[in-house]
């Protein structure tokens, strides 16, 4: 006999839980789709060259790789990203930009499994692909709220930050060639603090101590609880920023990023957002818009819902310059934080009709009045065989089934029907199809 | 540069495919979902004993099989069937029997690829287990029936056969213990025709001639162009096996399968199947009831929908038993067959309004009324910056999007619009919101 197991990091998912998850993903397509975004699918399996690129980094060591039957040097996406480069690369002259795709597809990398972290997870991407607009940065920005909107999740705050920003500062602070370092560790500000942070640019670094604190100064990252800026104090920020770089280059970066807060405070969404000088995003390839974004009663979640703008998508595979801007909501996380919440009634059934079998021989007419149910939108499930009522009702109660049709000798002839609701215990008698339609409905 | 290319038997979905694509599985989901099967999922890797079992056969060459980090021996699962065994043997405690679920994912398969055939493809499985009764397995074959009456493929008829009545026929011709080899050379008689199986027969099993027609006749198989009996000719044919065969065990078998036909029968459903003892499924875990079904007007693209019945699903996981029946729809056949007849209109977007820009410094405004279009279940789309007018245009008929709204600064301050079907040409003055939202709808 062979033990049935699961691999280390990985899982399967159970009715209840699988149901849930469909859920989530039915909701956020159905907002990728109200904004015009298309699905698109890509292979599992690429060349590893496709997905590694120039490698070195630490995807290398986490990338399920191998070779096929004939050789090949291939390996599982670890991202959607990657693939969409291809993509995109690939069938350029089959796509019509703005290019607004979604792809929610499994990854895989062999990660530590540690800390709730899977090496199978779902990526759930969005991204607007050949426009270089303010205005596409501000719908990823729209898309996300409203997919938080429908998520229903919890009040949600997404912050946002622009890496020119930060860049005019590194240039004035002579540190723009060492940004990526500096990004890294500002970025690390809300989990090890403000004095770390400090500690680790003047001693990591070598950047001065008095330098370092200007930095957090200046950013206004003194206060370490606070999830960024809100409200009025981002545009207050805003001009003290300008103010303070005074630099025309400067000043037309943060103008940008100022004009999508005035156009969401004039759509009276502002309250969803926050600007906040300390989301950097680890990731190279960003260069321009960059947020994250948490349920507020679960910050310690992290982002469930990251991206931001990129300025050479395809650079590895074509001569053909594409800039997008884009994000993925975490699914998983999503699913985890909304268990921990107990936001999402947990079913292993989505069955609202139970239909009892009081004779064996009546499956013609007893699936027949399952086929009437189950078009009018009613999910309708039919017992096999006839067996003691009271196992009949054991199982609707098993299976958390709210309704019983229960349909003998008589019943059949007169198509007059007795439906019990399991929950309330309210039976009723003598209904039409029609009666039990509008009762379940 | 690194060349953007796909593995030699995978595959892009452009939006167009993949629109088409999801549209398939949310109709089939909805219909399993409306006879009360509820989703799984498994990972995509296992370990390799537990996708190969026993091994030794075809799947050992195709699967895609490799060290992991921690160099333990794992592979992609290669179907849907090995992974739900292995899943109900570690959950068995914890699912509700009957226990009906199903299972659309990717799988993964090293073969060669010609003839369309690819190394990722998408299964779409559904299976009872759990249940002995004949009316289980009657139940899969109403919810194939349904399955293909929401995919509109076009006329179908689903083949059924009972294998115990092929080895009740085998018995008597002694040749029981050889049952595999027979079966899965009369189950070649629709591509080969008559006079191979016969010649296989006689010549690679060693029946004799007179014996190998016997076969032949007897079970009514000499008209290799028809698709299996149907209507009263299923139950004459039944009778006829009954007088032949002559032995209380294969009326009994005889008769559970007559039963399903005669439920069929007065549910008006007979004309969608058909009575094929040519149907014996290659697999060797099929042990009851087997069926194949075709689109009829497409029958050389195989069938689309097969499956059976089988005794001990997780024998070698568990020493629970656990009997089912299922079915699989062949998704990505489903499609090419419907490509191939036209049927499904393709298009690269689902927006269905586009909201010209005649002012960048409105786009608060014109989010808003987007907004308020997809809350209304209106798919719709903003133009990120003002452009020419025949631009704007030229975008929306290259998107296909059929209606476009135009607003300037008249018709932003009285909320009143303009709206043109870009299909027929109507133009249309001085709409409210509601009013655009009656004519799309």
């Amino acid at each position: 006999m062979i033990e049935p197991r699961v691999l280390k990091g990985f899982r399967d998912f159970l009715p209840e839980t699988m149901i849930l998850k469909k859920e989530l993903i039915k909701r956020l397509e159905s907002v990728f789709e109200s904004f015009g975004f298309v699905p698109i699918d890509t292979p599992a399996l690429e060349y590893t060259e496709i997905l590694l690129g120039k490698g070195g980094g630490e995807t290398d060591k986490q990338i399920y790789r191998f070779n096929d039957h004939g050789g090949r040097d291939i390996a599982l996406r670890y991202d959607l990203t990657v693939p969409l480069a291809r993509f995109v690369s690939e069938h350029y002259g089959e796509l019509n930009f703005p290019f607004k795709r979604y792809h929610i597809a499994p990854v895989w990398r062999g990660e530590n499994t540690q800390k709730g972290r899977y090496r199978e997870f779902y990526q759930c991407d969005f991204d607007i692909l050949g426009s270089n607009s303010v205005n596409s940065d501000l719908e990823i920005l729209l898309t996300i709220k409203e997919g938080f909107k429908v998520l229903n999740a919890g009040d949600f705050r997404i912050n946002i930050n622009n890496r020119k920003i930060l860049n005019s500062f590194l240039k004035k602070f002579d540190l723009l060639e060492r940004s990526a370092d500096v990004l890294r560790t500002i970025d690390k500000i809300y989990k090890i603090g403000v004095e770390e942070v400090v500690k680790e640019l003047s001693e990591n670094l070598k950047i001065g101590i008095s330098y370092s604190w200007d930095i957090i100064n200046i950013l206004g990252l003194d206060n370490e609880n606070k999830m960024g800026f809100t409200g009025d104090e981002i545009f207050e920020t805003f001009e003290k920023y300008k103010s303070k770089l005074d630099n025309e280059e400067a000043t037309k970066n943060i103008e940008e990023i100022e004009s999508i807060f005035k156009t969401l405070k004039e759509m009276d969404l502002l309250n969803y957002f926050a600007y906040n000088p300390a989301i950097t995003r680890g990731l190279d390839y960003y260069t321009g818009i960059v947020f994250e974004s948490f349920i507020l009663d679960r910050v310690e979640f992290g982002s469930v819902c990251s991206g931001g703008r990129y300025d050479n998508l395809t650079g590895l595979y074509s001569k053909n310059v594409v800039t997008g801007v884009g994000a993925s909501f975490g699914l998983d996380r999503l699913l985890a934080l909304m268990e921990d919440k107990n936001i999402l009634e947990k079913k292993s059934t989505k069955t609202a009709l139970l239909i009892f079998n009081l004779d064996s021989n009546k499956m013609a007419f007893y699936n027949k009045l399952a086929d009437y149910f189950r078009k009018n939108g009613i999910n309708t499930e039919v017992i096999y065989e006839k067996q003691k009522i009271g196992n009949q009702f054991k199982f609707a109660e098993k299976k958390a089934i709210k309704y019983v049709l229960i349909a003998g000798e008589e019943e059949i002839k007169t198509e007059k029907f007795n439906l019990k609701n399991i929950i309330s215990g309210d039976e009723r008698k003598s209904l039409s199809k029609e009666e039990i339609i509008q009762i379940i409905c």
